[in-house]
């Protein structure tokens, strides 16, 4: 019999659907289309066509010049970085000027790498570089929300190709974001504890669905995991933002990030995939029932219309065999 | 200046590219393939292979004995039909044993049809089954909720190409509908107003993004839809629940549903798309703030990493515009 679980940090149920459930290496894709080549000539983030990006916010690199990672307003920003907050409210309609920022973060000169290919010292640079720009962002005044995201591959909603993560700072708060807190919130008072903390000590005593536990950081596939290979890496102490994380803990991120990144390549041929950090903002860094963390959704099915119609989910995987097989699959 | 644009009613704050916005006709794709010949063989839902089905529960045909609309039980259902609603808590882990209903409503026996291409008699037949199973799904005392939906072609999670449309009913209530609910429930609280008949309202008056208007429905493209050319089909009359259609409304209803897909269909050369019917449970009738409704969501774009962080959208379209296209699409 299929087993309805509920996703209790999300808020959804999920149909885990036992019987009709594929067996982990069945979600192996062929190897899809990846870059070959290191450079691209006619790529607006291959080193040589920096005037094809607007100029550059935050720059690492060497002493001779050459750049290891570079940040750029996108080109075609979803949100404008001029004006003013500015509200509108007619009758049934709510409208915001559309202020704010939208960042690219180019990840690397070498237009054929990708996270799960780098050294971990690479990601390691790239997480000290969210950290940045993530307070960055917020010094704006007319920024209310932050969201740092990866999309990799076509079916993740990526357009270019070379490898680079995202930054999103809005001028509204999402109404997903305000209900999660408002759940967390309603946990706190009825238990006195955080609702992520509770989750964490739940998956660590469990274990059948953790595929990385060290000192900081827990990396697992959620009980209620809300599509195959749902995989969330939550820090161990707690923190409502993102902002607070320390020199030791963005070096145990990057392990685990790069890690986990490396066993879906390896087993499960490289899948198109995103991966979105969820945390307050630096101010809310006292709450006690926000706890940030990172999430990452291989794009191995589609939503349809029972998805789209009810907000539930349909999980063709068991979250306890997956994690097996990403606990089973090398790094390298 | 890109436009943030609340949709009210999903709750859901929309980034209008306004500069990056595409203009209508570049949503239309190249042909897609679709079956060419009306008869499969190994097609499962094709007439002369009704043993490959399990039986059905419901049947429309003719004297002869041949059928219109079958419908039978999913052979691979998300829920079984056997067994009891068993709920289990341990510690953060909630579960529901995975019961309920997964109907298949196959709508015709022609394998290369589709709603945008039926006369509006045949769509009429099948809101008429829709109501019927409906109503037969709630009857079951395990079934807390139900969805009916339609998924076209694979971009829509499709598996089988033969037309057909689902049921889904569930031991639990979505919490998507909940949500809705209770903010429903609140801007009734606060206006004295139903939310969707004040919606229909300011649409109506503007004008500017309605598709039809009769004397029962209302389509148009919401001011702050979800993607492009995301379309709802509102009924004017107050009700919560689908359940109260009439015979005028169902026939008036197959107009607006057929017609919008058959611009769909020519105007954007057959696209991809979910329609989903969204309603209360029978016996919430007498609900004043719930308004049941039609959503068709073709799958033109994809969903990224900043709409799976945030549950905001980027829509790329101006709805304006797209209503003007559709108004302006003719249906045959």
């Amino acid at each position: 019999m299929p087993e309805l679980r509920l996703n209790l940090i999300t808020r959804e149920w999920v149909i885990i659907a036992k019987e009709r459930a594929r067996r982990p290496e069945d979600f192996k894709g062929i190897p899809l289309r990846r870059p070959q080549a290191d450079y691209l000539k006619a790529c607006p983030f291959c080193p040589g066509n920096e005037d094809k990006t607007p100029p550059e916010v935050f720059c690492v690199g060497d002493a001779e010049g050459r750049w290891r990672v570079r940040v750029v307003p996108n080109k075609f920003a979803a949100l404008s970085d001029t004006g003013e907050v500015k509200r509108t409210r007619v009758g049934v309609k709510n409208m915001v000027a559309g202020v704010g920022r939208h960042e690219v973060i180019i990840e690397t000169p070498l237009h054929n790498l990708n996270p799960a290919l780098m050294e971990p010292s690479h990601v390691e640079e790239l997480i000290h570089i969210y950290k940045n720009r993530f307070l960055d962002a917020y010094l704006d005044p007319r920024v209310e929300h932050v969201i740092i995201f990866r999309n990799h591959g076509e079916r993740a909603g990526t357009s270019l190709e070379h490898p680079h993560s995202q930054l999103i700072a809005t001028p509204v708060v999402p109404v997903q974001f305000r209900d999660r807190v408002m759940a967390a919130m309603h946990y706190f008072d009825d238990t006195g504890e955080c609702m992520v903390c509770d989750v964490l000590k739940s998956e660590l005593e469990d274990g059948s669905r953790v595929i990385f536990d060290s000192e900081h950081f827990l990396t697992f596939i959620p009980f209620a995991a809300l599509s195959p290979f749902h995989t969330w890496i939550f820090p161990k102490r707690h923190s409502a933002t993102f902002s607070t994380i320390t020199e030791p803990e963005i070096k145990d991120l990057s392990l685990h990030l790069q890690g986990v990144l490396a066993k879906l390549h390896r087993g499960l041929n490289d899948p198109d995939y995103n991966f979105v950090l969820r945390s307050s903002r630096p101010k809310d860094a006292g709450n006690d029932y926000c706890h940030w963390y990172l999430s990452i959704i291989p794009r191995l099915t589609r939503t349809a219309g029972f998805e789209m119609g009810s907000g539930m989910y349909i999980n063709t995987s068991l979250p306890e065999e997956s994690a097996e097989f990403l606990r089973s699959t090398p790094i390298d």
